[in-house]
C-alpha cells in the first residue's frame, strides 16, 4: 500500500514546521546578542539575524503559499487543524501585505531612529529626534495602509491587529471610555488616603549575586522549569528563546532589589505561557500564545494579581530575610504597602498599577491620530501635556525625555502595542475573579503556598489553549465574558481602598 | 550610467556571504547548545540545526552553482579572486559529492552510535559498540568512495581532504615513517632520564571561580581580544563561534588546574586565529582557516611552543600564584619540569607532546585501513594492542574503553582527521623555528613578556593569509619549506634531551 498523498494542508504544516525551525535559531541568536555577544559581534550577528529573516520571508511569501492556503480551505479538517488553518492565514496576510522594499526602509529607518534616540533621549532632543522619527512614522502609516487593505480594517486597526487580533478602536474607545470615568477619581482618592501612610524602605546594598539566587528561588516557587529554560542578565529585560529552552533575563542593580525581583515574577508569567504552549502542536501557529494583550495578561497575573497578593508575600517574606537577613521592611506587611503605593509619575515603566493605565490611554489616543493622519509627529509634545495634566496633574511642558521620549516603541516603529499592556492587566483581573469563583479556597491555597491549582487553571483555560480560538472566544470560555473592565474596577478598588463593589 | 552588470564570480561572492550568515547562526546555537542549553531544549535545537544545515545544503547544491563555478573559472580575477574560487570549488565538490540519502543515513548511524558509545566506553562494551559502529564504517566508506571518485585521489586521502586539503597517504606514510626512526628511541631515554626527577605536584583545591580568572588573564597576555569573544564553560573544550565574536570554552574540576588552564591557551591558539582571519573578506571560503593541520599548529604553538616556553612560564607563574597562593609547585622551574613529563599512557587526551604522535600513528594505521577496506572493525583491537606495544610498550588487551573506544572521533565518523592533530604539533616547531630566525631576540621577548613581534608574524604569516594559498604554498612562503619534520625532532630533542641537532 502507498502511503496516502499529503494534503494541501498537510504541506502547510510542514512549511511552518521549517519556519519554525528557523525561528529557533532566530530567537536563541537574538537572545544571545543580549545576553552575551561582545561589541564586536554585532554588526555580523545582526547581518546574520537579516539573513534568517529573509529566509522566512522567502518561504511565507513563496508563490504556492497563496493557492495552498485556498486549497487547503476547500479540505475536509478537524476544529483544531481550522484553528491553524485560521492562524496561518493571519501570518501569511501580514507578511505579504508590505512589499521587501518597505520592509527595507522600514528597518533601516527605525534602526537609524532608535539608534539617535538613545541618545537624544537623554539630551532632551526633541528636534533632532523629530528628523529621524517623521521617517518611521512616514513608514509606519504606509505599513498601516497596507496592513489595512490586506485585513479590510481600519489602519490603526490594522496596527493594533499585528499584536492583537480582532482588536478595534471601538473596543478600545468603549474601554478606555470607561475607564476614564472612574480612574482619576480612584487616583485622588487612593493618594489622599496613602498620604498619611509611611512606608518602611528596604536597606541596601543588595548583592546581584545574591539577587539572582532569590529570583531563581521565586521562579521555582512560580513553576519556572529550569530544565527547560534559565534566567540571565541584559540591559532591557524579556522573555525569549522557545518553548522547550525559555530565556528570560533581568537586570541587578546593588542599592534596590524589589524592580528587579518583580521584573522576574513578572517575565515568570511569560516564562510558563511559553513553556506550556501546546507540545504536539510546537512548530505550527496554532500553538502560539493567543496575542500580546494574553501574553501580557499572563505577566500581569504573576506580577499583580498572584506576585503582590498577601498570601504570596508571606510566601515570600521568609526568602527575602533569608537572602538578605531581616529587615522590619521586608515583613509581609511592609511589603505590601512598599507594593501597592500609588503615586503619578512621568515614567511609564515605573508607574503602580492604579495610574498605570492613563500611561496607556494617552499614548493610545495619541498613535492612534498619528497612524490615521489626524496630528503630524510635531504635534505630539502639546498633546502629551494635555493629557498627563488632564489625566495624572502632572505638567511635562518641555520635558521630552520623561514624555514622549521615554518609550523605546515608536522610535522602533511599534505603534498598536501599548493598548496590550493595559488590557493584559484587565484581563488579569477577570481571570483571577474566574479562579475564585472555579477554586473557593484559593486565597488559602496561596497563603500556603499551594499554586497547583491555580497553574492548572491557567493551564486548561489559556496556556494549552494557545491559538486554537480567537482571542475573544477564548476569554468567553476562561471566564465567560469577553474582555470586561468591572473585573479590574473591583480588584482596584478592593486593593487600594478596601472597598467592595 | 547603469551599474556594471554583476559577473558570475560576484554572484558566487552573493551565493557565500549568504551562507556565512546561516553558518554564523549554526556555530552560535551549537555554542550554546553546549555551554547554556538546558536537557530539555535539546529535542528543538537538533531539529532546528538539521534545518538550517538542510537550508545551506539547498543553497550549495542548487544546479545553478556548478555553471556559476565553471563561468567564473573563465572570467578575469585578482589572486585573492582565484583562490577564492578555488576554495569555493572544493566546498561544492565535497558538498555535491554525497547524495541527501546518504547524508541523513550517516547522520543518524553516527548520532546513534556517539550516543551509545558514551554508556558502552564506560562499560568497556567492546561488542555492543561494534554493532552501532559497523554502520558508521560503512556510511563513511561509501562516503569515501563517492569522495574519491569526485576528488580524483584515494578513499582515505579523500576523507584527509576534507580536514587538510591536499594531503596524501604518501606524505603521511613519509613523515611518520620518519618519526618511527627515532621517536620510541627518545621515548625511552626521556623516560630513563626523568627518572630519577621529582616533580613537584601542586596542592589543591583550585576554587573554579578563581581558575577562570585565571584563564581570562592568561588569555589577555596571549592576546584574545575579548571585545570580540568569550570564554565559558562545556564539558568538551572547543573553541566556536564566528571570527567577530570568538566562543571558547573550557571546564573545571576543583582538585587541579593545570589541565585547564593548558587547555585554555591550546584554545586560544585557534581563537585568536578565528579573531584574526581577514576581515575584508569574511564570508568568502578564502578567509577562512587554510586546514584542520595549520589550525592544530596554531593551538600546539600557543600551548607547547610558547605556553611551555620557560620564558612564558616565568611571566605564567606569578599569576598563577597570585591566583591561589605561594607554593614551590608554581616556580618557573617546578612547572616547566611538570609540563614536561613524559610518561607513555593509554589515553591520547592525557599524552605529553613526546609520546603523543605514537597514538596518532596507531589511528592513522588503523582507519586508513579501515576506509580503503583492508581490514574490518572487528580487526581494530588486536591492532591496536600490537601498536601500542611497539610504539609505546604498552598491554592493552581487554581493555576496550582505554584502547579504541577512548575517542568520540571513530563513533562520529571523523576518519582523517587524526593526522591534522600531530602535523600540527610539526608545524609549530616549523613556525617556531621561523620566528627563532625572524626575530634574534625572540627568548628574551618571550622573558619579557612581549610576545608583539611573535604576533605580528603569525598574523603576517598565518592568520591573515587564511585559505588564499594552499597549504604547502602557505608553509613555504612562511617557513621557506614545506612541512619538514626536522623541525619537530629538534624540538624535542632540545627540550627533552637538552640536544642540539
Amino acid at each position: 500500500m502507498n502511503p496516502p498523498t499529503p494534503t494541501h494542508y498537510d504541506t502547510l504544516e510542514k512549511l511552518w514546521r521549517r519556519i519554525h525551525h528557523l525561528d529557533h535559531l532566530q530567537s536563541i541568536a537574538s537572545w544571545d546578542q543580549a545576553a552575551n555577544m561582545p561589541t564586536k559581534g554585532n554588526e555580523a550577528r545582526a547581518a546574520a539575524l537579516a539573513e534568517i529573516s529573509t529566509c522566512i520571508h522567502e518561504l511565507l511569501t513563496a508563490p504556492n503559499v497563496e493557492t495552498l492556503l485556498s486549497q487547503a480551505a476547500q479540505e475536509t479538517l478537524a476544529p483544531p487543524q481550522k484553528g491553524n488553518l485560521r492562524e496561518m492565514k493571519r501570518v501569511w496576510q501580514i507578511r505579504n501585505a508590505l512589499p521587501a522594499s518597505l520592509v527595507r526602509r522600514k528597518d533601516l529607518a527605525e534602526s537609524r531612529c532608535e539608534h539617535a534616540w538613545r541618545i537624544q533621549r537623554p539630551a532632551n532632543d526633541w528636534q533632532g529626534f523629530l528628523v529621524n522619527f517623521e521617517e518611521v512614522l512616514s513608514c509606519s502609516r504606509e505599513e498601516a495602509d497596507r496592513l489595512s487593505q490586506a485585513l479590510g480594517v481600519s489602519k490603526y486597526d490594522a496596527m493594533m491587529n499585528k499584536y492583537e487580533p480582532g482588536l478595534t478602536t471601538v473596543a478600545v474607545d468603549r474601554l478606555f471610555g470607561e475607564l476614564k470615568t472612574w480612574l482619576p477619581g480612584l487616583i485622588q482618592e487612593v493618594t489622599k488616603r496613602q498620604i498619611q501612610e509611611v512606608t518602611i524602605q528596604p536597606q541596601g546594598p543588595f548583592e546581584p549575586q545574591i539577587q539572582k539566587v532569590l529570583c531563581e528561588q521565586v521562579m521555582r516557587l512560580l513553576g519556572f522549569d529550569f530544565e527547560a529554560g534559565r534566567l540571565d542578565v541584559s540591559t532591557h529585560p524579556f522573555c525569549g528563546g522557545v518553548p522547550e529552552d525559555v530565556r528570560m533575563t533581568t537586570r541587578f542593580t546593588s542599592h534596590e532589589f524589589i524592580t528587579s525581583l518583580f521584573g522576574t515574577i513578572h517575565e515568570t508569567g511569560h516564562g510558563r505561557y511559553e513553556q506550556n504552549r501546546p507540545r504536539e502542536w510546537l512548530g505550527q501557529p496554532a500553538s502560539n500564545a493567543r496575542s500580546m494583550a494574553i501574553h501580557e495578561s499572563q505577566s500581569l497575573f504573576f506580577e499583580m494579581q498572584l506576585g503582590c497578593h498577601p498570601g504570596f508575600l508571606a510566601n515570600l517574606s521568609p526568602l527575602i530575610i533569608e537572602a538578605f537577613g531581616y529587615q522590619k521592611a521586608f515583613e509581609p506587611q511592609a511589603l505590601a504597602q512598599l507594593l501597592t503605593r500609588v503615586k503619578p509619575g512621568l515614567i511609564r515603566v515605573d508607574a503602580d498599577e492604579v495610574t498605570y493605565p492613563a500611561h496607556i490611554m494617552l499614548r493610545y489616543d495619541i498613535e492612534r491620530q498619528l497612524i490615521e493622519g489626524d496630528i503630524e509627529a510635531a504635534d505630539i509634545p502639546s498633546l502629551w501635556d494635555a493629557h498627563m495634566s488632564s489625566l495624572l496633574a502632572l505638567d511635562t511642558r518641555d520635558n521630552f525625555k520623561d514624555g514622549p521620549l521615554q518609550d523605546v516603541h515608536w522610535p522602533m516603529g511599534l505603534f498598536g502595542y501599548f493598548p496590550c499592556y493595559s488590557m493584559g492587566a484587565m484581563y488579569a483581573a477577570q481571570w483571577f475573579a474566574s479562579i475564585e469563583k472555579a477554586i473557593p479556597n484559593v486565597h488559602t491555597d496561596i497563603h500556603n503556598g499551594n499554586l497547583q491549582p491555580i497553574w492548572e487553571w491557567l493551564n486548561d483555560n489559556i496556556w494549552e489553549k494557545a491559538s486554537f480560538w480567537p482571542t475573544v472566544e477564548l476569554a468567553q470560555k476562561a471566564s465567560g465574558s469577553e474582555l470586561d473592565l468591572r473585573y479590574f474596577k473591583r480588584h482596584l478598588y478592593k486593593r487600594y481602598l478596601g472597598e467592595t463593589l
